[in-house]
């Protein structure tokens, strides 16, 4: 593939390493390649980051024929920048394309455009400790067309983002929502997909849940609406009684690739790992019987994120004591330490670019 | 409201009245305002109809926190410019909003928007027997920020498109597809929005029922996928032994302004209409039966679309021979002679600008 270049005459002042946040900052550059029905995708380029100009009957502002990915780059501790599992989370990408109509994408080429952006802004890849250049590849459909239909033009993107710590102090547990009014997704549907759909459909449960305290919600089946599903952006876990649970994937959650990580991590370490559907009142039996020892929630941007209380029927569950448990800090130090190049990288996860 | 007007100094030339296809065409001008928190809406103004600029970050292009209208502007046949129920259009794009957490749009200022812009296109608005202006509202959220939550800043916009008669020589029966793979709602999720999600989690089911040779699916219920939904961009309506069946509002579908206008008029003329669950083996019994007597879809594109053939579990169903049957024939007719004015308004459906 030949990318061409135009590098940013303009160069922005980076900012502070300590206060980046989430999703803030973008880098000089971004990669964009465009699809074209009969002709397939064409035009690689890398060009200074800048606004996108679309006709206002772009399908992608009505349709939401979309979809994303999201990863990270490491500034490692030899000095090299460590992608964590970007295989994985390209051909994710191409399942969620396929789920709404969007044609698939090479993965080496997303590959080489990730790689070739990265080189062009490598300078932006902060060093503080737990920092991070969140990568954000995305797809949107661009016709000037209001039928509903799937569209003939697309832009495949990449943008670059760094990313603060996400724990500044420690990790802190969180306090999440048991949702029983709203739904995000039914299998059949798209739920499994990264589409952003199922983010505006979100929204909502999420807000109401801030209202009252809590930081996310747990989502429910949306068939019985009893069933443990996934947590925020994020997928859930709990250890009971020395084993550890999850959903399983039947098409209405992401299957996380941190899901994943931890999955293949604890069963390395011995843990009996059981992906199988669990009602929310069979976890507040647990809690009740003294068996619930922790709850974590895994995602690209947290890596680990303790589940401190869980909030259902009026009533809060507070898990081990609201303090992080010795499997989820494991997890996480174990997962970082791969991240950053700081230990071996027995899975092969880790792309050096 | 203070609307600035800028008039395009480079206007188009207009397509042929006979060949408009819909939504292909745009309009001189579009009308936009913004929002921003803490403000308000605010800067309402007609601009030359012209591309969007924003950044690749814009949260419309990640997690479809978007919501969308579409209505019709017709040329009656005394010369004036009649919309058609265009207040219960802007108060489902509230109720659209609310769902997806984006601010509400005072209803008289969206009027003003849509009155001033087609008085400004009015030279657009075709004459042509059968054809209308488009109008299309629609909000999109543009913070350039990648967390999931809802947007500080929005635009809220209108264009507008010539569109051709949707059916060239009389009303033309369609197959459809009984979708049973994939599910577009639940209830708790955003079917009954006008959101982009619900579109793109169609367009599988879509494609796929179009390989088969049928135009649209017929949706059934997510939760046990046996009761009847809704049919790509229209509600459904079967006439059993005389009486008149539809799905009820229960949150999965779209509560159709045409689905309104059908049952209004078919209960004035003394129809029995029922609002109620039905299952698609219930329907395929009392078609055994002989008792189905007609099928038809209502939406604004098509006004009524009758239903010719369904196609569930290997097998078609052919309705009334496939031929459109008088109950659906006389709602088009009553329908549209509103709509151009050849009738009297007695619902107070139209409004003139
Ligand atoms: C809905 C949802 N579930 C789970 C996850 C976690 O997936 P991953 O571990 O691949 O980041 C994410 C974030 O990517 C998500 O958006
Ligand atoms: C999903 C869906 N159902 C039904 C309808 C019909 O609604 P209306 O009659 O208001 O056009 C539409 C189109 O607007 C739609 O998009």
């Amino acid at each position: 593939m030949d990318i061409k270049i135009v590098k940013n005459s303009n160069p922005k002042v980076k900012p502070d390493q300590n206060n980046l946040g989430f999703g803030n900052y973008f880098t000089d550059h971004m990669f964009i390649m465009d699809y074209t029905k009969g002709i397939g995708w064409h035009d690689p380029r890398v060009a200074p980051y800048g606004p996108l100009e679309l006709d206002p009957s772009a399908m992608v502002f009505h349709y939401a024929q979309e979809t994303f990915e999201g990863l990270k780059a490491y500034k490692a501790v030899d000095g090299s920048i460590q992608l964590f599992r970007v295989r994985d989370n390209l051909k994710r990408l191409n399942i969620s394309n396929d789920r709404v109509c969007i044609p698939q994408i090479d993965e080496k080429m997303m590959f080489e455009a990730i790689k070739t952006l990265i080189e062009v802004d490598k300078d932006w890849i902060p060093s503080a400790p737990g920092t991070s250049l969140y990568v954000r590849p995305f797809v949107i459909a661009t016709d000037p067309y209001l039928g509903v239909r799937p569209a003939g033009t697309y832009k495949f993107m990449v943008i670059l983002s760094p990313v603060g710590a996400y724990y500044k102090e420690g990790l802190n547990p969180t306090k999440i929502y048991v949702e029983d009014k709203y739904v995000r997704a039914v299998p059949g549907g798209i739920g499994f997909a990264k589409t952003g759909g199922n983010y505006a459909a979100s929204l909502k449960a999420q807000v109401e849940a801030n209202e009252k305290g809590y930081s996310q919600v747990l989502w429910l089946d949306g068939k019985e609406r009893k069933y443990i599903e996934e947590v925020g952006t994020s997928n859930a876990f709990f250890k009971i009684e020395g084993k550890v649970y999850t959903a399983p994937l039947e098409g209405s959650i992401l299957s996380g690739i941190t899901r994943d990580s931890a999955i293949r991590l604890m069963k390395d370490w011995g843990y009996e790992v059981i992906e199988q559907r669990m009602t929310i009142q069979e976890l507040k039996d647990l809690y009740e019987e003294g068996k619930l020892e922790e709850a974590f929630a895994t995602g690209t941007a947290a890596v680990i994120s303790p589940i401190g209380t869980l909030g259902w029927n009026g009533e809060d569950m507070v898990i081990n004591e609201s303090r992080i448990g010795a499997l989820s800090q494991k997890l996480y130090d174990a997962i970082t330490s791969i991240q950053y190049g700081k230990d071996e990288d027995k899975f092969d996860w880790v792309t050096k670019i």
